[in-house]
């Protein structure tokens, strides 16, 4: 068994700096939080280069066989490195590995036009794993993905499929090459959702929180949509949005 | 003109104490930031107390001619009523209005039980707003819909929709009297989203973020109904959930 005593330790202070954006990428590692994103982590092949365990947290059985040997640490300790109100009593410091994505025909894919918001970001993740895409491209100006915010609110899905980071307009050239139809989220001078007919195989565009999709990004779409508004709400949440027309676009393969 | 100077003024401390819910219940009052959400809040007669702003801030134009009497505070003050990490330089006291709700034969409800994140609730309140729905019941258990983070979230759709506390139990009553269909979203033992007929008029019941619907609630239930997973996610956070089955069963009105 490891011991960490002393909150002065550099490698407490080295982790903790993994929260910082700038770190993470020179470090090329990030930290998780918590029994459920830790076993997603390892049972997609994520590399954990540190396990880190308050001294009073029981490990789920079935990480005994891993053989895993977690540094112990006190509950104030675990307090300074969680980023959390309340800690769930286990931490990994995991390293960012490279993954490759591709557009393929056929397939389904959502490209992410600087969202801002952590929890936004990471909801949508865990939306377009549910709606069953190929992948995500995360563009210019989108919030980090390895922000701890974000990784809680994928749930996991982040390890589920390919999210990249990325140019839209090359990814959005890439679609056109391989017949992919490209539709970006707007709430002017498109088609309502319900009227698109969707052969199953898309790209779909969503935008920045406040003022959604760049005008670049418009204009190379084959398609602007809009989800219609019955009430008097002016939009929805980014969210939302994404998930109404991802299963919207999904179902209506053929 | 009418300054407050003093961080130690009454009034003030007063105000701060509408951030709980015990407070807030007591005055009848709650505290809403920001000029989008104040105008939306104007719009639809909701009582303005007082509204307070720093002395740097400038008002719409359109506000003038409502001949407003604010509270003009300095910005430190402005900073210690605010509940955002970046005050707008207004805040607005508003007083509660006893909502009317009634279950009506073709009407379209949203039944909340036990939704706990506020920017969640927020969100679902919003969305429910664009699906143009009649009225939302918030059921026991569900955070207080004056929380400022619930308020925040719902970009002001608070205002468009009579939203109402209640007996879960009762409203579903009231909805079977009516010939209202009760939709319950579910994870297993239910029907696909996808081949659920909607005559267009429904309640739909969604739960908690960890637990779901309760059980007494889904027996009480017409029809359980789940949103496929075409990936490996487990769920799909409830907001989203929410918008994706609101759409969807509003979508196949005859």
């Amino acid at each position: 068994m490891k011991r960490i005593e002393s909150e002065q330790n550099a490698s407490i202070k080295q982790w903790k700096k993994l929260y910082t954006r700038k770190e993470r990428d020179k470090l090329g590692q990030y930290i998780i939080e918590g029994p459920h994103l830790i076993e997603e982590a390892m049972n997609h092949n994520v590399q954990i280069a540190h396990l880190i365990i308050e001294e009073s947290y029981q490990m789920p059985h079935d990480w005994e066989q891993l053989r895993l040997d977690p540094w112990v640490v006190s509950k104030k300790i675990m307090g300074i490195l969680s980023d959390t109100e309340h800690p769930q009593g286990v931490l990994a410091i995991c390293r960012m590995s490279s993954k490759e994505l591709q557009v393929k025909a056929g397939g389904k894919y959502l490209l992410v036009d600087g969202v801002q918001d952590p929890g936004n970001l990471g909801t949508i993740i865990r939306t377009a794993d549910a709606a069953g895409l190929d992948g995500i491209v995360l563009g210019e100006g989108t919030v980090d993905v390895y922000n701890s915010k974000v990784l809680r609110s994928t749930q996991g899905s982040l390890f589920h499929l390919p999210v990249v980071k990325g140019n839209l307009q090359d990814w959005i050239a890439a679609c056109r090459q391989e017949q992919v139809p490209v539709f970006v989220s707007a709430l002017k001078g498109a088609e309502s959702l319900h009227d698109v007919q969707s052969s199953g195989t898309f790209a779909l565009v969503v935008g920045n929180e406040g003022s959604g999709v760049r005008m670049e990004i418009m204009e190379s779409a084959d398609q602007l949509v809009y989800i219609p508004m019955f009430g008097n709400a002016e939009s929805l949440n980014v969210a939302v949005a994404a998930g109404i027309m991802l299963y919207e676009l999904q179902k209506n393969r053929k």
